[in-house]
């Protein structure tokens, strides 16, 4: 399994040439609601967007406009999703675009748009087109970190990190996944390179990473409207090798990904599923979302309760009649619990103090082939419920 | 959409020639927790079992039993599953049928055993023979409640019902659903009738009406390793329209799926989800599912929050590509709150003070057909993270 990213800090240094604004326009309080990221020179750019069926406007606005490969800008409000407005929707998304265009000089569909926030409720069109008129002398290179602030909902704190690829940088910046708020949606991250990648290798590059990163994280199996992921190369810093790319934009990825996870609504603890001795791939990682997704695994790893029937539950209710429970071995960190169709004979107090701590692994063998996979997710607490229930519209 | 049986209540009268008894014999503490149920002639019979691939001990012999089609004895305990417990799990759950054959002069594999609790502790054997020595002159035609008593778990409180088909009987007794029960399982359904249905017919029939009552409902996506239902019919009462057998198996099988769910942990709602207008039954169950299990739908609904974004998310997050989003059409109860892609203008303070009753409904309209669907779910909170976090092994 690769470790790489798992405990690195949070560092953050900007690529050259992103320069970026955070601002107030009072679409619902006086907390940060507005970004723009603005590269100098046109980048490169991959996006992945939300399979969800009702994909917010910016969602739709955005994949057109992706579509060429070359992406300049993107224009961001918090506080309001822009989903499931029909025709009116659309026609914001497209107007913020045109907004920013105006203002940087550049073709509109080189700008992607992006929302988060309440479903339903009409942007406010003109506290967005005030706050966006003249903005280009308040660019900085120093904001995106404060752009990483402008983004959150619910998020506790700000997600961001960098790595250095020789010259070049990449950098990223993200906010809380999966439905993880009051009303309020998405995952959003952007990742900022100064370094030169060919158009053609962006796209696998960013959706291998993702696979094993954003796609491998679940706070509450809910899918929001608006997850999008964008990655930009710019290449003011010059070419840099592919492989050390790739690796730096995983790194930044697992680690984002993970802090995404930790600050899950009403979340204590990380959990991390590693399965191992799959057959397939998709195969681990159906069993590692099952058991990072039941709610019985989550309340009981709140509970620091080594109750390891519920993963022996959470494996079995894939229905994957190849998985053979005699050949299953289920841990908690190092200490196997179960193994060959019966208990392991070990340390219940031990092992409640191992689950007591911020992070724990679940390990899971299935004994059948070589493929692996991890996951994360977070414990299940009053927290969540909390957060979710008592909102009124 | 069938509402047979929505609001009948609980009526019991028991049928022909079924005797039972419930006892203690010390498993875990001095609550009832051993129960005989005995046709005194050989029952035609079907069952249905948990699809986990971890099944307890007793699934695995009670599959091989019900082979025959004839059953004429089962034998239950609770506080302990006998899940996870190898080749010494096969072996009790085996001996528990011998010693009810043996004390009925019975063949053993007229027998069918049954466990719920929790899983991976061996199964106390010697007070389950101690209380089965002799048990016959314990068996009494009116202990069928006090059965529907001995084999719960959390549940608050027994579910049994009854109806007649002309001069027999169809009587069904069930304990609590999906995983709800810190470390323990189970959904466990008794249906018994006296009235003569060839063996042929039982279990497709049982699999029909267990598909849109026991196999729609949801407490918290988890799937227990011991679910069952069986159906036996002794034919004392004689020769029934198998029309009128089928509709009163519904009503029955209904009512306790609802109680089920009413009774989840922590409940304190009933959601119906009713899905309209689907292309395929199948598409409006994945749609039905998708949203009676949504932990934000979930929460919504605990707070009365007319939250509708919410379920906008749950229907796309199936990912099924025939929908279209500005074919859906939404309601609370008979309102509808979206339609055509947009908002519905309407009243959220009522819209509240519906989803703050006992049952809510919850209609989504696909707008691509004709099929359609019910599935039913119970409210996400405070008590169920307390009920599944605090328990310590």
């Amino acid at each position: 399994m690769n470790e790489a990213a798992s405990n690195l800090a949070a560092g953050f240094f900007e690529p050259q040439g992103f320069l970026s604004l955070a601002k107030n326009v009072g679409i619902k309080d006086d907390t940060l609601d507005l970004s723009v990221i603005y590269s100098t020179v046109p980048a490169q750019a991959a996006a992945l967007f939300t399979q969800n069926r009702f994909p917010g406007a910016p969602v739709i606005v955005g994949r057109k406009h992706i579509g060429g490969g070359v992406t300049q800008a993107l224009v961001i409000n918090s506080k309001n999703a822009n989903v499931a407005m029909g025709r009116q929707g659309l026609d914001d998304a497209i107007e913020m675009c045109r907004l920013v265009a105006t203002e940087l000089e550049l073709d509109y569909r080189h700008v992607l748009p992006f929302s988060t926030g309440v479903i339903g409720r009409p942007l406010p069109m003109d506290k967005i087109r005030a706050g966006l008129r003249g903005f280009r002398s308040e660019l900085r290179p120093e904001n995106l970190t404060r752009v990483a602030q402008a983004i959150m909902t619910t998020d506790t704190r700000p997600k961001y990190t960098a790595r250095r690829i020789g010259s070049a940088t990449i950098a990223g910046i993200a906010k809380g996944a999966g439905m993880i708020e009051p009303n309020m949606a998405t995952m959003l991250v952007y990742l900022m390179s100064d370094a030169a990648i060919p158009a053609g290798l962006l796209r696998p590059m960013l959706r291998r990473v993702v696979d094993v990163t954003f796609n491998s994280i679940s706070i509450d199996s809910d899918t929001s409207t608006s997850d999008t992921v964008v990655l930009m190369a710019n290449g003011l810093a010059g070419s840099v090798g592919k492989r050390e790319f790739e690796r730096a934009l995983l790194e930044v990825c697992e680690y984002l990904a993970r802090e995404i996870v930790r600050d899950g609504e009403g979340a204590t603890k990380l959990i991390t599923v590693e399965v191992t001795g799959a057959r397939t791939k998709p195969q681990a990682k159906r069993v590692a979302k099952s058991v990072v997704n039941s709610p019985l695994v989550k309340t009981a790893v709140y509970g620091s309760d080594p109750n390891w029937g519920r993963i022996v539950m959470a494996v079995g209710k894939t229905f994957d009649r190849t998985i053979a429970p005699e050949r299953v071995t289920i841990r908690f960190g190092d200490t196997r619990v179960f193994e060959r169709g019966m208990p392991v004979d070990c340390d219940l107090g031990a092992l409640s103090g191992y689950l007591s701590q911020a992070e724990v692994t679940i390990g899971v063998d299935l004994g059948l082939g070589t493929a692996n996979t991890r996951a994360w997710g977070c414990d299940l607490t009053e927290g969540y419920i909390k957060e979710n229930a008592y909102y009124t519209t």
